[in-house]
């Protein structure tokens, strides 16, 4: 697996850039010594600044309760070379595995959380738990990322986003018409 | 522009399928006799029964103000070959323009709504908005889809994905490993 990625800061308010196109996830969390790893594909960009994050994790998932009472995880890019892993980790669960050693991945450090950024994704987003009034009745985290680590090459990753059913679509070809663009949505 | 979709009821519980992986979509709405279309990225499927769509809507927003009063809308996935429209409406305001017949779109008719459908779009969702709670702190809608119009083929929509800076990834290839899933994760 490609764990080669040089990476760098990246404003935490531009990183609608990678997530708005809705790809597949993997969020990592780290409470009471232990680290999780889930997928996650239910959530949406809802602030450039503060650069917040809004998420679904059901309540029965592992990393719920961690993320809860840790108040903080990372969102990670994985690229499609990394498909049989986010297969392998949505199909299991932490209450029986250790994922990063199941899945040979290596943890990064973070700046602002303790749980750990996973090397081999493309990006990793440190986020604070910025409310959590919504997960009795929603289970609807809102995240703030306070951090952003991006690869500096390619331009951008190549994703998979998923369907449902065992199916992903993956990420295609780049199309751009900046100058068609009012400067407030650009 | 192709108008000849041949649609069908679509199971409300299964539209995961379309909006997970992250498209622009074009939300039409309805008030007091004027209609209007906004486009939309920010998102994310939040349950399948009901079947629920949380979205981020600016609120000085056109369409802001028409959800919120009406209590409904629809939202609508166009494909690749409505680039043009897809840009020409996020950059030109309801306030000014009649979106329909500037962009020559055709207004279908809801069964649920009195929000019209998009009939050049691949596919459209009746939606009714089911908790306007975080309007005021989040500008957050919890709209629930009541109906869902999907064309019969292509299997699966040509969409593209907004990244900011003018710039959309189109969707690619699909790859599928139902085997490798957990029944509960299908």
């Amino acid at each position: 697996m490609k764990t080669s990625y040089q990476k760098s800061d990246f404003p935490v308010d531009g990183i609608r850039r990678y997530l708005e196109p809705g790809p597949i996830v993997l969020v990592s969390s780290s409470c009471d010594g232990e680290d999780n790893i889930m997928t996650m594909g239910w959530y949406t960009v809802m602030d450039f600044s503060p650069s917040l994050i809004g998420c679904y994790i059901v309540g029965y998932n592992h990393s719920f309760d961690m993320i809860r009472k840790s108040g903080e995880c990372v969102i990670n890019i994985p690229e499609l070379h990394m498909i049989d892993t986010v297969i392998g980790i949505g199909n299991s669960t932490g209450r029986q595995i250790d994922k990063f050693a199941e899945f040979g991945l290596t943890k990064g450090k973070g700046e602002f959380v303790h749980a750990p950024l996973i090397n081999e994704c493309y990006a990793s987003f440190e986020c604070k738990v910025k409310d959590a009034s919504l997960l009795d009745k929603y289970s609807f985290f809102i995240l703030e990322v306070v951090k952003a680590h991006v690869a500096t090459t390619p331009e951008f990753p190549r994703t998979v986003h998923y369907r449902g059913g065992g199916t992903f679509m993956v990420s295609g070809e780049h199309i751009s018409f900046p100058e068609r663009f009012r400067p407030e949505n650009l």
